[in-house]
Parts: C-alpha cells; structure tokens; sequence
C-alpha cells in the first residue's frame, strides 16, 4: 500500500541460500501489497576477487583509463546478484525484473570509483511497479553522460538505495545488514553497547563518518538532503518474522527532533583507527599558510580531517591533521618534496599508531561540560590527549592507538550509555 | 597498417597470467601498427559458475523474464574479462578501452540466450582506433531494442568477432582458441588427424555445424555472409613469436577455390554424438504428414537435424529425424500426447544411443562415387547404418553410438586423410 525500497547487503546475498531468503522476505512485503523495489551489493567476497585479479594485472601508473576499467570490472558484482536475485523472485511467483545502473538509468558525475549520483530517472522503475513487478536496481553504480559506467565507492549500495527511495518518493528505505541496527557503540568493543530504536539524521552522520560501519556516510547524508526515512535492521531475522514487527525493528534515522526521541545527552561513542597523524612543525605564521599545506594535499585528493594549528612562538607555529592512513606515505611525500620547500618550514613528522574517539549526541547543544567530562574521563584512565576537535553536536580526540578500547569503554559507561534511557 | 579483430576464447583468459599474455600479444600487433579491435570470453569457468548460482535459484517453469536475467547474469563474465584484459594492456603501456556490448552498441534481437545480432554501430571504436587506442569489445553479448542485455548462445563470443569485423571491415579475423587450427577430424579420436592451412568457407560450416568444436557455427555463416577473412590458431604459443609467422599459422578459412587450395576430395570428418533419432511408425501416407510432425516440434522451439521418410507400404509410412539429445524426451512427450492422436501413427520409438559421422568435401561436388566409398568402408568395418543424409559437399550417416571411433579413423584412413596433399 506504500512504495518500499529495501537494500541489502553483500553478507546477505553471500549464497544462493541467503539470496533465496532475501526473495522470500521481499515475496511476503509484496504480498502484504507494497510496491517493492530492491537493491542488492554483490556477494560477499564478489567485489574483493574482481578487485584483486584487476591488482595483478594493474599498471605502476593508475590513471583515469585504469579507474575506468575498475568501474567496468567491478560493476558486474552487483549486476550478477541483482539478475539471482530477480530469478529467486520467479522462483517465489512474484514477477521480478533486474535493472544495471546505465538501464534505469542512474547518472552519475565521472569520477571513476568514486562518482557521485546526479539523477535517477523513475519512468521505467514505475512503469514496472505500476505493472506489478518487484523491480531490483543495482547498487554501486550508474552512468556517466558519456555511457561510461561508474561506481559510487566502497558501501555505495546504501547510497544508491537512498538515491532510489529520494527519486521514487519511497514510503521508506529498509536498510537491511549485518547488525540489527545503531548501537551505542560498538558492542566487539564495549558488550554492553545498547541499540539505538532511533537516531538523528545529524547524530547519523557524525557516527558513520567516524567509524560506526553501518551505512556509507555519503547514503546518509542522501537521506538527509531528501528526507527520506531510513531503517537499519537485520537480515538475519527469520523471514518469515510478523511484517508489522519487522517494519518497527531496527533503528530509525529520524529527521525531526521531537518528544519521542531518546533523550541522552551523548547518544553513542564512535571511533576510528583508519587516520594517521601528519605535524609540519616550524611554520612561518603569516596569511595563506593553511591554503599552502592543505591545498596541496586537496590538489592530490587526500581527504583530510581533523585540523589543528598551534599558537606561533617567535613568528613560527606547528600544524597538525590527520588523513587516511593508506594516503599517509603519499601525503608526507608530498609535503617534503613540493611544500616544505616553499614553505620555510623545519620539518614534517607523522604518527600512524593513533586513533580517534569521539562523543556524539544531538544533546549536547544545549548541555554545557560535556566536552570537559570527556576530557577528565580519559584523564583519570591515564590517556593522553593529541588533539581535539569539536563541533555541535560532538567532540573528537586524537589519541594513542593503542588505549582505544579502554577510552571507549570508559567514556560508554561515563555517559551512562548501558543504561537504558527513562 | 590495417584493421585487426582477436578474439580469445576462455582458456585462453583463464587466469590473470594468460591475460597478462594475452595482452603482450595484443601489443606486439599494436606495436607493428595494427589497428587492434579484441573480444576476449569470460574467463573458463566463469559462465558455468554464473549459470549453476541461476540454476540453484531457477523458477520451475522457465519463461523468457527468466531468460532475461540468464542474460543479465552470464554477460558479466565477459565484462569483467574485457575490463582485466584492458587493465592488462595498460599495463603494457598500450591505450586501451574496453565497452559491454550495449556500449558500442551491439543490437541484437529480443531472443534471450540466444540472440542474433542485427546490427552494430562502429563510430565508437573507430574514434577510439583513430586515437591510437586497443579497443577491447566485449564478446557474446548485445542489447536489445528496448536497452535489455542479451547473450548470442554458447560460443557466441566467436560470433561478436566476426560480426564486428565485418561492420569495421577488418582485414582479418582472428580466432586464438586452444586447438592450432582445423583438423581432418578430431586428433583425440585420430592421432593422425592433420591440420588443413586452409579450409573452404562451405567445408568449415559443414565441420562446425556437426561437432568439430572449433568455431561457433553461427560466426562461421557470418562471416561467409560478410566475406570476412577468418583464421583460426593457437594461442598457447609464445606470446613473443614473430608476427609474420603468426599471421600465416593455423587454419585460414577462405570463400574463393582456386588453385592454392589442397584438393583433397574430402577434406575431413566430422561427427556429432549430442543427437537422438525418433521415429514415428505407422504413419498414413498422404500430403502434410511431415508438416503436421515437425511443424509441432519447430513450434515447441526443437532444432532437428536428419529427416528421413521411408517408402510407404499399405499407405503407411514409418517417419524418422534426429533432434538434440537435450531436447530428446520434450520430443517423445510431445509427439505421443499431441501428435500421435490426430495422426492415426501407430508408435513412437526412439534411440539415444546413436551418433553422426560425416565426410566433407567440397571435392565431393565433381566427384562421384564418394558415398558409395563411405558405405563400403563402414560395410567392411561390420556397421550397420541407420540414416543417410547427403548435400552437395557432404554426406552423413547415422549409426550406433558405439561404432564412432571406429567409423571415423575407417573413413580417415580410406580417404588418405593422413597424408599431406601435394
């Protein structure tokens, strides 16, 4: 009676057994009279192996051509699982049809590996729904103006998934994975970490942008801009489960603030060991010295996050930030032989062994000292503080890699996040 | 210098180091000046692993929707094949792009599994040619009017080549496979057997379409239609082999006779044990009986192969062909159930335990007493024949499955295939 989109991921679809069970919970949300459209990821494993043959045989140098060949290469996982997938739903008796990016088409920007989503056009799904078909889209990709195929980046399938539900106008977009939803934290780390049942766009985003693996931020941030209500649950409940309690499991992604919310103050405690740390120590201080440093790094496509400038002691400062740790060779690189030189600056230092933990929680606008509990928390525990960043809604510290469970833990039970809220 | 298609079947793509070679190969060509169009299989394996996943999931009564994501499921292999061997020259510092069939495009019917191509557009690959770049088209696949993915049927990326040859009137095309060439029969059954450096466009269809497994039957009538130079040769020579060597190995399949051909009288056996005879006893001898038979079995969508009517007695005939084993009991079921009753026939029997043995030759057509060599040959060795079908370039009998072997190393030796002509 309503437009669903489900997604799906990779360890759901990881064999026949698992792709069948997926055809048999979309059969019964069909069945229940919902217009149904689906978007799988590759099999697990699927989009490693292709990846891994094309490394064999990459060339030393990767251009845009290579990137492009990636994209070609890499697309097929989804397009492989979406037509099992469809098949699985004939199996079931629910007429079921499969669309590739470039069929629907789903247009991107061309950044290859990387692409962003720039329109969907809706007549053909519609058409499809409209005729009683459960339409699978596949996750992960599009096309370019030019016909190339693109993908979207690691954990794409969510974003196509959101992009969908945006351009469908979805009742929902069902997120269904691994976990059974948003916790506090991340319960390998801190068993008492407790599901979230809802969670704020903006609370969302902080968590999945620093660390918390459950949607790609960037599908996050879709929903956001589109409102489109998300859910993250579990795949690995029977399918069979009750549909009214199934569509009330999970986590809610909610746009609103209203009475219903959770009231916690620091709703979870996100974390992140994949940065490194970089100091470009004895800067001049003078104007354009950011510009100079981060501007390079933007120029070669190194993401970067946290940013620190010391006070300057005798015209001379430190700056610090961190970057992903597989770009940290290349970024030191970069700095020593282009920017330094031009700079005046005395010398680049890094630091892989860190890691970053932050509190999130749309609570604490309007509670003050929440940062400064933080602060004290990990100082009683012994912990070194590197650096630290804020904004409204959260704060980060950059510490040693090494007392991460042990600050998460602390700061989980600080917050009183293993209690459930009144 | 000129335009050059490769095609390279399964094996020859079957890890990343035969792609590796592969693509050295490609480059020697490139790197001599050809202007380089390549349509590489799917990796071995790939398209059967595909199809088991399909298999597994497979509704029981198979429509064309699920026809349609067979052909969205096995065109990946071929992409990803396309994508790896680009990736590869690449590497090897060549220019390269690599497009899915729906990219050139490649229009085909609507018939899922088994399409025929009907036309290609070559503006594409030519600017890419023109740019100095090895434009690597993906085999066995196209798309339909309506943007659905098709496939062309097993071995059909032997087809895309030449077709796409022929729409960039290419000078040649060449299929590397695992065998180096055409044989007079097959060397497994006959050490003796020889390889023919060249073979008539007519021979080489007549081979084909009865089980010598080197070409697609369907690429052959394709490029006897367009006139495409084809040769057939071995990819497992060394990569770095001269060029001019290469280009004269393997098996050329020429349209003209003339007087640099061999002019052996038969040039090769061939034979088939994938087929089954059905005979339909009892029939009333009168006009529209092999209508009323096989127009029900063409209609049900079975090839069949050898008909034979035999003289009437008392009004009644006795009615035989031969259909593929794989479609041997839908044939029997269909015959009894719809068939028979309006027909007044007395019985269907059938015999799966049979094969096909044939002479070819386009000798044959100005000589006689060919035929009557063959029988006496087989008379002589103690096999009974069951069927005799003859054209102009061969003649072809049906025995018992068992006499194979036998049959066609008598009939190799009878006709001196294992002497070099002069």
């Amino acid at each position: 009676m309503a437009l669903i989109v489900h997604k799906y991921g990779g360890t759901s679809m990881g064999s026949t057994d698992r792709i069948r069970n997926v055809a048999k919970r979309v059969a019964k949300w069909a069945r229940a009279g919902h217009q149904m459209v689906v978007v799988p990821s590759a099999m697990s494993g699927e989009t490693n192996r292709l990846l891994g043959l094309a490394k064999e045989l990459a060339p030393p140098r990767q251009t845009a051509s290579y990137e492009r060949e990636l994209d070609m290469l890499a697309s097929t996982g989804e397009q492989a699982s979406s037509a099992l997938l469809a098949i699985a739903l004939q199996a079931e008796g629910i007429e079921s049809v499969s669309y590739a990016g470039w069929q629907v088409p789903i247009r991107t920007d061309s950044a290859y590996t990387k692409a962003r989503i720039e329109s969907i056009e809706d007549a053909r799904v519609r058409a499809d729904l409209d005729a009683g078909k459960v339409v699978i889209v596949t996750g992960f990709q599009g096309t370019d103006a030019l016909g190339n195929i693109t993908t979207l980046g690691r954990g794409g399938s969510d974003t196509s998934a959101v992009a969908v539900a945006a351009a469908m106008k979805a009742q929902e977009c069902l997120i269904y994975t691994d976990v059974d939803g948003v916790y506090t934290t991340d319960p390998r780390v801190v068993p008492e970490a407790r599901r979230l049942n809802t969670v704020s766009f903006e609370e969302m985003l902080e968590m999945a942008s620093m660390g918390s693996k459950v949607l790609q931020i960037r599908s996050v941030e879709f929903a956001g801009k589109y409102r489109v209500p998300l859910r993250v649950l579990s795949s690995f409940t029977p399918w069979d489960i009750d549909i009214a309690l199934e569509a009330q499991s999970g986590t809610l992604i909610t746009f609103e603030e209203d009475e219903h919310m959770e009231q916690a103050v620091v709703s979870g405690i996100a974390f992140n060991r994949d940065e490194a740390k970089i100091s470009v120590l004895g800067v001049p201080d003078r104007p354009g010295i950011a510009y100079q440093i981060l501007g390079s790094i933007a120029d070669a496509n190194i993401d970067v996050d946290v940013i620190i400038q010391n006070l300057s002691k005798d015209g001379k400062t430190d700056f610090s930030f961190t970057v992903n740790r597989g770009d940290f060779a290349k970024a030191v690189d970069l700095l020593r032989s282009q920017v330094m030189p031009g700079l005046g600056a005395h010398e680049v230092v890094g630091d892989t062994k860190i890691c970053k933990v932050s509190i999130v929680g749309i609570g604490m606008r309007s509670h003050v000292g929440i940062a400064s509990k933080m602060f004290r928390v990990l100082a009683e525990e012994g912990i070194n503080i590197q650096m630290i960043s804020t904004s409204e809604i959260k704060t980060s510290v950059v510490i040693d890699e090494k007392y991460m469970e042990l600050a998460v833990r602390a700061l989980h039970k600080a917050f009183d996040l293993d209690q459930t809220p009144i």
